[in-house]
């Protein structure tokens, strides 16, 4: 038992649900269960993303039979924490089909006629999916906390009305995964100077971003509340060292397989008779 | 000249607007175009993911700067033709955030109390997107018509209506590709076949597609009808021989690299000073 639960990576990264949470105390550069260094991740990578493909089409076939469980994968952190990136290369091992990305930026004239809720349910996996939330229902107690977008009151009690969503989700039959990728300050710096060095990343690139830094203190404290106050049991908040990219997706790749193999979904028996439908193809 | 456009699939597999098609005289095991056989096809589709990422990127980049364009993938074809097959293959090489898949089923109640082009309109691409129809509107004049499911006049209508909606689809920057995987009758046969031989492909497998086989010769003459009436310079269709899926994978890459190369998205430039962005990111 301590032997099989020292190989799960869920037992390693995630945050006890209650406990006060000091990000300044995680090492963003560690790679807790990693196989390796960086080449031996990386090709355990690719192993896992085969793995996961083939349990994400075992999930879909069971939908097809009505089984309504499906995953919900929610993605935040900071400005270059790699959101986007993990989008690209680990659900990029998966089916598009079964995929359903939602990224969500600041809410539209429409969204905000609505309680901050609204959006995302809207955009929630289907019985069969796998669901990703690039930022998420989190953003109403982060940036909405720092940059003072609620009243204090309000924001109060966002907490409690994410718990109750969340748990309504877990007892729906999605499991909730979420990653909060921790880069470093430093880390941040790098990666927005390296934006700057490439035309073709100029894209990405907000001269605000840098603005936004002034406030990391502020950010990391909104985090650790929020971390604190929604690590569930139903809904457990996993804590991703991000400033190294391929333990970043290493480590989700990692954390999505096990949440499957727990799902354990099967496929289908056919509720026809084999050989009478072979026979009738061979007629026609 | 002669030696370019000889080069481009899109000639080659392009149904000319206008003139009547007879599927039957189309080889659904040939290879137009390919760079070989079934080897050098797949390293070649290799290639193309790899191309198509890289100007999907730009054409995501483009769109953050106001760029309105975009594409719309549609795949049609009979069942097991690879519509599935060509998402998962195809649209797999791709960054699935810039993806937006649609999978049309019988319409749902909701769906039916709107004209049939509602729930299209609904799920098409934003602009910097890659749309991907898995079935789509054309359903509407095939098994509408082949089983009846609304009165001819108002079959015989939705044609030019199909035809002014996709103009305007192109008028607001949808470069629309259409795709018909054109199987045969026996290699649908042998692909049923398959997925009855094998208990983890029985989830896709309904005994209904073998009745729907007796209705082949309708099916072909509703596409025939289709494919010639909605043939139009502003959004294509493109018959795509579909018995050998490597074949099929290879073809629709290549015509999505032709479309978007004839695009030419670009990075948008920066409008911040670049200097002065590294200056500031350099003291905080």
């Amino acid at each position: 038992m301590v032997k099989e639960s020292a190989k799960d990576l869920r037992e390693l990264l995630r945050l006890p649900p209650g406990e006060p949470v000091v990000l300044a105390g995680h090492d963003a550069r560690a790679t807790p269960g990693a196989p390796g260094g960086k080449r031996a991740g990386r090709a355990d990578s690719a192993r896992l993303g085969k793995r996961l493909a083939n349990l994400q089409e075992r999930l879909w076939a069971a939908a097809t039979a009505g089984d309504r469980r499906r995953v919900l994968l929610v993605l935040q952190g900071m400005d270059t924490s790699g959101k986007g990136g993990t989008v690209k290369h680990v659900i990029g091992h998966l089916n598009p089909s079964g995929c359903r990305i939602q990224a969500f930026k600041a809410p539209t004239e429409e969204e905000r006629q609505h309680d901050f809720l609204w959006r995302v349910r809207r955009a929630l996996p289907r019985p069969g999916e796998i669901g990703i939330f690039d930022r998420s229902h989190y953003e109403d107690v982060l940036i909405a906390r720092v940059r003072h977008l609620a009243r204090p009151a309000e924001i109060g009690s966002r907490y409690g009305l994410i718990n109750d969503f969340e748990r309504s989700l877990a007892e729906d039959g999605v499991t909730v995964i979420k990653c909060f990728l921790h880069v470093s300050y430093d880390e941040q710096r790098r990666r927005l100077l390296r934006r700057l060095d490439r035309p073709e990343k100029h894209w990405k690139f907000d001269p605000g971003d840098i603005d936004e830094r002034t406030l990391w203190p502020a950010y990391q404290e909104a985090y650790e509340l929020a971390l604190e106050r929604c690590a569930a049991p139903y809904a457990p908040w996993f804590l991703v060292p991000a400033d190294r990219k391929w333990y970043r997706n290493w480590a989700i790749s990692r954390l999505l397989l096990e949440h499957l193999r727990e799902i354990d979904p099967h496929y289908p028996k056919g509720d026809f008779d084999v050989a009478e439908c072979r026979e009738r193809l061979l007629k026609g």
